[in-house]
């Protein structure tokens, strides 16, 4: 293929020519006396990302699974009690992982294109007055379905019973896109990753950790843990290190990254993902198909889950925008798997690729017997 | 800017990702025992694409002007008579250069928006009974205006007129994008560069000669040469090597590029340059606009040239769509110059793009205060 | 700095330019149908560097560290006691990971530049005849004392004693550049990573377990896992796709890099990495210096620790090579710290690199009063 | 092969990584508005670089060959008479270009391994009362024998005889390497490329003129010439345009060539690269070898080329440098051929390097029967 495919896909996204170009090096000494000079400068910058007050941020050869797993294991004790909800695959992982971990989860199931449901949180919290939940789980996006949570009002419902439970934040198809804000929210564990708003391949766990967690990973009878253990991380990060051998290279491009997002504004990126997003929804809107989340309020400003019209297979939407038109769709997930394809709309993105990609999809649809008029998803993106 | 400005100009076009992975490569030794691996079946291939009969094809470091040069300096003598045509900008600077250069030319001044004038050329080959016109020009793809000339027809004008004058092509935009066939049409010599069909940088001018070419090369009271001279190349290239450094890193390129135009198949290219073109007039059509190419006949498959309505400043449109729409359009050459603006639509390209240019186009035409209906054009090029 | 500080730490390695240049690559959609293309063979061609019979190999999305937890989690149970043995800096971190996770280490502490005990592994394991020990783990290549174990030798023990045990081995700094014959020599968990001598940046761990180790993970009780879980990855791994986003420029750097390795031919591989050990040697010898590594048949073809003569501060060694010389050597770690330096000599290596490498020490050893004889140690080298 | 060849000829140099990296950028529009801000300060940074009082730098897509050209054919009228002298084969080819290009040279033929005589020029200069000579012609550092000659001296030759001619100087492979005071020592027309001292890939032919030059050009009756034409480079050069496309992939390059140059400073760079020659000098001294270069004066700091003893193949040695060791060196060209290989040490290099390609080759010239102890000349080098 001349061309490469153009990716669509909630993550990896596409990596801007800036951090790929800073990423084509040969590898360094990372025990040299220079390489503190590029580490510590962003562990502090990512501060700035998630908007932290106080804390750290931790860095690990990983992927965002990875940095979910080390929230766990290094803050929590097997057998803890956890409060959790599930409504879409990655909600649903987390789960399993909690459950895998040892971990006893108060579980709301929700309906898959809601999300965290504020009200039940606050019950539960609220009825909780021994303190017996340890830690209260959110999924800020969930990607399989569109759908954005309000982190905020989970902070509120916490405040609202005064329950000291720690409040545990997958952002990894939001940080960097998605106004994340660690310190005024309260979020004591945000879990990220380097393949979605940070633009880079996938291979960095990033997992940004308040005081307060970091104070519940000293109390003894903590989980088992030596790969992804912090207390490691600590004592060498401090100095620009690491416990054993980071991967230079995507911190080199983090760098690159980290420049980028501060160049154009985490306000201004934020901004343009919601006008990147509204046009893509505008397109499915003049298509006459429904989005997989259930509301305005839980629309995605990252990715789009969209519903295909009874009869046709999604499953055979994603082949053909593929093979005929070189676009990379993401996949229906799980129970969504042939009822939906994705629209991943975050990262190094502006109006040409979502023209782009709605040009594509367009034709896509028709091509696979959905009645569309052509042009009426681009020009409605475009107004 | 984060996302690297989307490139739609009329060359340099868009390299590939494989062939700038090919060209990420250290410099080597041009005069190893290993170069020729190299060098000898890219100039084979060469040929393929070209459908040459006999000859051979030249690669300079320079640029297609460079090899406007050595066509000229290396077959011709000060004080030649040749046939030239004009109408655009660089059929324009081609009939300067052969000015410059000392030839004596006869020539046909066109509307820009027209092409090479067959009828003329006929009527003026006749005439000429004593084969006073030693090389008839025809500018196959003129960039400035986007039209194509009928280089068969150019052919037909020689042969029936019997006459033995040097046919000299300019395929610059044209080559690896548009069909050129040498050997059937007795094209003598193909003027072409690296950073149009061919998908490279700028940097390699490539020529390709007959073997009557190649014969007038030898006679007596050629022009003055030397840089671009044939005969140096001539005797270094048969053993894979060059007279001075080769631009390693472009042939290197190349020879992926190559690869990627024959895993296509030069027939596919050329239809895949005619859909999409085909796109773009429909959009350019569904907005009220006009091309500048007069008849369908000169429309050209590798660019269009569009003029903005009265009242507008096609400069204007160009401006707001980089800086607006982060989209880099072809400007309008010498009169042209605030009347149209060009799309490139060749090299790497495909539906996808198309797409998110006019998408581009059509939001910078409305800011620009062009009356069009969004999705109009898009809608008009996906059908 | 204009030149790269040369790199020759034992790892990360020296990444190939064609590894280089196969990672500058865009991103890709890892549930795309063509990315079981590239992953598929890749499995099934890493099964061939470590000499497997059965088995197979997971790709982590870690370092070396992440693949010797997931041996440990995946195959034992907490409080499972394991045969290991300390004499260095990177067997002393697995002892001390093999403790966090809960195990019960039998433990062999042995002067720091000789490898496993032969004898001892014997004995004890010939008194176990209650086969309480559930694995004996060997570090193939002690990357900080330039010490190679005897794998097979380990596995005679076993033998002998007729014990069940598994067997682990850490050969991050071995395999793809000394034999690891996985089939032959018994070798149930063999732990590796991307930056050794797969010449790839760090970040895939790189785990190859025997049909012996699947069936252990299948029985009740291991430990607690979820990201370095092997039953996800093998669902997902037989259809060519894995349970989270993998890292998939390096995946694609490891194509290229298995490419690279069997067209050298791995019998020659571990030839050139015997010859240019010795070239070293020869240098350390020829400068009156000595080695870490007790014995001869301790001796590393990968890595090389050097005492400094008393009175001379090894880290001054190192800091003047990186700063004077642009050259990054080892530092001596833990107990060494300060009294050696190492050079690496693994991976993508040459006889040029080992005559720079030495040239660069032998300036800097006299730089900081060490009374060697320059050209000694490359003369002897070259010898 | 997994290691690239280690690359010591004369030019193309190794580029280094970071201007590696600045050339992995995807094309640019020639004629947007940001253009200018790369272009019109690297035009500024090279007449710091060439130590300019007045004049402008060219840059044209091509290799030094055509700006030797450029020189001529923009300055000269054809018939004029030029003072030139021959001494090696790019002096030589020097001489060649400009008979061909219908100059009428007075030829001053010397041994290869001197440079240019400055006493007959005197003498001639003297003479030419008339003025007859329009230009004198000076190979600054000669390639082939690598001799480095004195412009100072020319200078002063013509200035004691008070002739008005140009003064031409090729420097490509001096420039960025040694030190070129065009200001000082009334240079006229100094001739650079892209590959040596510059630290790129071929494909700029780099010409710096004074503006004696530029009014030279401005007299009627220069050549006939378009491609390297001055005046249309002047034209749009002011803008921070180019007449045609230029390489902007390479211009990219230069910026961060540019940068490094400065970085480490002219002087230092001199510096370093004549304390690497005489590194390498003092190696072929230690093996008992003589260069081709007749006398110290003669020195090149860039360039060694060295005599293999009578009954050696310098082929031979080229070859078994190249597929034995990994190392491409600098053949022996025309009649030096099979009698000296040549090593280039110039661009980014350092004292790594130098003990690599030493070590090479005393390697392989023991194995090509040359009698010599190993370890002699990379102990004498260090020294």
């Amino acid at each position: 293929m001349t061309v490469t495919p153009h990716l669509f896909i909630p993550g990896p996204t596409n990596v801007p020519d800036k951090v790929r170009m800073a990423m084509n090096l040969p590898m360094e000494d990372m025990r040299s006396g220079e390489f503190p000079k590029l580490t510590l400068p962003v562990f502090e910058d990512l501060k700035k990302v998630f908007k932290m007050k106080d804390g750290r941020v931790f860095i690990f050869p990983s992927s965002g699974t990875g940095a979910w797993e080390s929230a766990i294991e290094n803050t929590l004790a097997p057998g803890d009690k956890v409060l959790m909800s599930r409504f879409g695959q990655f909600s649903l992982l987390w789960v399993d992982m909690a459950e895998r971990l040892g971990l006893k989860v108060e579980l709301c199931d929700e309906e898959w294109g809601t999300g965290v449901p504020l009200e039940k949180y606050a019950d539960i919290l609220a009825k909780d007055k021994n303190h017996e939940i340890k830690a209260v789980f959110a999924t800020h996006n969930e990607t399989a379905t569109g759908v954005t949570s309000d982190i905020a009002g989970v902070r509120k419902a916490l405040d609202a019973a005064k329950h000291p439970a720690l409040l545990f934040v997958d952002s990894v198809s939001g940080a960097g896109s998605l106004d994340m804000r660690m310190g005024e929210w309260g979020v004591d564990c945000c879990v990220s990753g380097s393949q979605k708003g940070f633009m880079l391949p996938t291979g960095l766990g990033i997992l940004a950790v308040s005081q307060k967690a970091l104070d519940a990973q000293k109390q003894a009878g903590r989980m088992n843990r030596c790969f992804l253990a912090w207390e490691d991380h600590i004592k060498t990060n401090d100095l620009g290190y690491f416990p054993y051998t980071p991967a230079t290279q995507l911190i080199r491009g983090l760098r690159t990254s980290l420049d980028l997002i501060f160049e154009e504004g985490l306000e201004n990126i934020f901004a343009r993902h919601t006008r990147l997003a509204n046009g893509v929804r505008a397109a499915v809107d003049a298509w006459g198909l429904k989005l997989c989340a259930k509301d305005k309020k839980w629309h995605s400003d990252t990715v789009s889950a969209i519903y295909v019209p009874e009869g046709i297979d999604a499953n055979n939407v994603l082949k053909t925008a593929y093979y005929r038109y070189n676009t990379s769709l993401g996949t229906g997930l799980n129970k969504l798997n042939g009822k939906v394809f994705r629209i991943g709309h975050l990262g190094a993105l502006d109006e040409f690729m979502v023209g782009g990609v709605l040009f594509a999809v367009e034709m896509t649809l028709k091509d696979c017997g959905v009645n569309i008029k052509l042009g009426s998803g681009t020009g409605a993106a475009a107004e």
